[in-house]
């Protein structure tokens, strides 16, 4: 089984695919970012991302794409362009029918140090070590994106929560009243 | 010059498009809301979402796309959803070569009531006014569509800030400096 995993950003997005093997091995296949510009305007940063987005699923074909879960974190300045990112990751990767699972850092580090508040050292030594790397891979988004696939192929249900299900019995009861709801109610409606 | 407003929302995404005409009227085109079910995987509501812009977008052609601008607001929880699709409605319609013009909820307020503190309801009253509709365009999202494309009209340069320009030499110089330290000292570079 590939991975792609995808460390959304606007100015750094790591892409890393990583594929498994019997035993609980895992194997580099590439490992790279995507970059724009801050001097570009919102949009062309956007598509430029997009793009390399687009053309690692081209390239690599993997069975299943791992995004890191965004938060509203400390730096809101550069957190909505991350959700922006994470936003086009996970929509190129359901258009080519490609399941997707969104995990949060605490979740990565888990599967890969066995401890979910480890330092990033500590992350990156981990996935140096279990993809018998010389070095670390740079920058720090690589390596990210490499463990964010790892934390894919280990974490037990890790993607279940993305791929598209079909809905229980009582879900499609309470989605049947809830459309009859709006139809009746609010007026417009689309799609 | 048409506009298409898009108001984005993960469960429900306002979309409204208005022309504009010969001394400073404007004129509804169309009005409505891209919905998607809370018990649908992520991956799916994206999609969905992310379909009915593009087939906005391919009905209406407009000459321009006003996006309203993500803030990390009080509710963290949807405000990532609402980033995402935010995401997704720049792409789209900077990959057809539409411009892309993003306006703060406060912009939008001062462009169509004079007043950046405006309430919602002062908002939608105005909205119903000046585009000569006979009562407010429902549910709010819609309205707010609508104040966004009628703000993209009237805001003066309200779409620089997102029109692909030529960067300027020291932005140019800048850029390349940039680029060549990476070159050197990074490693990893896709694209």
């Amino acid at each position: 089984m590939r991975v792609l995993g995808i460390d959304p950003g606007l100015t750094r997005c790591g892409l890393g695919v990583v594929d498994s093997a019997p035993g609980r091995k895992v194997h580099l296949v590439a490992v790279g970012v995507a970059r724009s510009a801050a001097t570009d305007p919102l949009s062309t940063r956007l598509v430029r991302i997009d793009d390399a987005i687009q053309a690692w699923l081209d390239e690599h074909e993997p069975d299943a794409v791992a995004v890191e879960e965004v938060f509203a974190q400390h730096n809101v300045r550069t957190v909505m362009g991350t959700a922006q990112v994470a936003g086009l990751a996970i929509v190129a990767a359901a258009r080519r029918g490609i399941p997707v699972g969104v995990h949060t850092p605490t979740q990565v580090k888990q599967a890969v140090t066995g401890y979910g508040k480890a330092e990033k050292a500590q992350v990156q030594s981990m996935v140096t070590r279990l993809l018998g790397l010389d070095s670390p891979p740079r920058p720090a988004d690589a390596a990210d994106a490499l463990a964010l696939a790892i934390c894919h192929l280990w974490r037990p249900g890790g993607a279940v929560d993305l791929i598209p299900t079909q809905p229980t019995p009582a879900q499609q009861a309470w989605a049947a009243a809830e459309q009859a709801a709006r139809r009746q109610g609010r007026g417009h409606r689309f799609g």
